[in-house]
């Protein structure tokens, strides 16, 4: 059997017991390292695992597919992935190979930042489509999250923005020259993403667009969710580009209508003045 | 503190090794059962737990919050529910009252079926706003969730729709005489909520509505999301009013654009002819 295995948010014993008690049978055990990260590393892992652990990047899912599946038709192996394994992304690819194969796979669900989201206390089922939030370059500064928010928030809807994670980026320079040196890994800071977003909001205003979004926006950033040391923080747009909300993970959210309760909410995670954006519009939906 | 713990979906052994672990050590240990259910009851997850639970229905959590909450701030008491604690349900209310009491509350997250649905295949990122489908009545047919599902559709996006739960109800009849003698709970069925789409789409057609959804528009059923029995099936509308997927809870997703890799996916869940209705729009999009 091939399992597919979430390992949640958070730390090492955030993984189900089901999941848990996989792993401790199985034959190899992979872990999917370029999509997400815990707040422990690999060793934190293999020690409360008490498992070797391999290391799987990119690279490696995409090219030896084939090599990570090898016997799980007559012995079991694992496949660990941060958050659900059909979160962020789905390994279809793995799957459809599996089955091919002849291969029997299984999910252990867990929990993923997209319904994780949840206890900032904005409705889940107020949510629209999610947007992932790229690292601008001097040279390509992509704006399709912005429509899609709007797209979003014209119908009241929050929005989840993922942002960005580079593991195993390489410099131009390297990349041209054929070089496999890598630099540090970077992750998106909720600072970086609102400051993207608000120069996003300063190029449609000078093309003389309708707003969708302005600087009074009611965003929340989080980060770490589920970790000991999460944090949360409800505000406008132009607070979240000066919050300091520590070590990765970073999520955002630009939020849509608002229900009273959801303001409550957000209540606890802002400052007094926090949330001085919001306007009523009816007795029971606030906006920004 | 008071701990929001998720159960995950399926069993007993869904809870994180890191729930369990506070479980152990609490005082009491409520256990929300209005929102959902798992495939084993009460009994088994004391047995597991080594805990008693107090069963917490609705009328217990809206009226006695303050008795669920009482001694958490000398003393652990944890508050479980089925799926995420702040998935279909955020239990704002006490969040907020206990806060207000001056009481700490953490929330251990779990997977909900809000994101353990990426198991068929759908990228999560292409799905819009969630609806609920209720169980019709003779003389109450609401059909906003068709509305929902249209303007989803228009935009490409997927539709996760949660069908309805009737725990503890009562008839007219014992309601009028206040006598709380109540009805054996019920769970729409995928089969049923397709037929009441159908029922809609019927309607929206003989008012000469331009068709968001027809007979033939590519659903999926999904059952038991995370036990060992679980079961998916990807097929028409049309189908999923004929199928049969077992013991509750199910869900229904209604397509939207479909990118190549998600139609691999689904076929893996359907019968041969069961994609038949899609239809190629360009060469990465498939549309029913």
């Amino acid at each position: 059997m091939f399992y597919f295995i979430g390992l949640g948010l958070g730390d090492a014993k955030d993984i189900t017991v089901k999941g848990l008690e996989v792993i401790k049978r199985c034959s190899r055990v992979y872990l999917e390292a370029y999509t997400s990260i815990l707040t422990v590393g690999k060793e934190a892992l293999e020690e409360y695992y008490g498992r070797e652990l391999i290391l799987a990047d990119r690279d490696m899912v995409e090219q030896e597919a084939d090599e990570i599946l090898k016997g799980a038709d007559v012995s079991d192996v694992a496949f660990l992935v941060v958050g659900d394994p059909f979160g962020a992304t789905t390994h279809s690819d793995l799957v459809l190979r599996a089955v091919n194969a002849g291969i029997k796979y299984r999910v252990i669900h867990n929990a993923s930042i997209l319904n994780a989201v949840g206890c900032c206390g904005l409705q889940l089922y107020n949510f629209g489509e999610t947007v992932s939030i790229v690292f601008w370059t001097d040279s390509w500064k992509p704006e399709s999250f912005y429509d899609k928010i709007k797209r979003n928030r014209d119908m009241g809807m929050h929005t989840l923005c993922l942002l960005d994670i580079k593991v195993k980026e390489q410099s131009m320079e390297n990349l041209m020259r054929g070089r496999k040196v890598y630099e540090p890994p970077r992750f998106m800071t909720v600072a970086q993403a609102a400051e993207q977003l608000l120069e996003a909001v300063q190029n449609r205003r000078e093309r003389a667009e309708e707003p969708a979004i302005t600087e009074d926006t009611v965003c929340v950033g989080l980060a770490r969710v589920g970790a000991d040391d999460q944090a949360i923080r409800a505000g406008s747009l132009r607070e979240m580009a000066e919050c300091d909300l520590g070590a990765p993970l970073h999520s955002m959210i630009i939020t849509g209508h608002l229900h009273p309760l959801e303001v409550d909410m957000l209540r606890l995670f802002s400052s007094p003045e926090g949330l001085r954006g919001l306007k009523m519009t009816d007795s029971s939906t606030y906006v920004s």
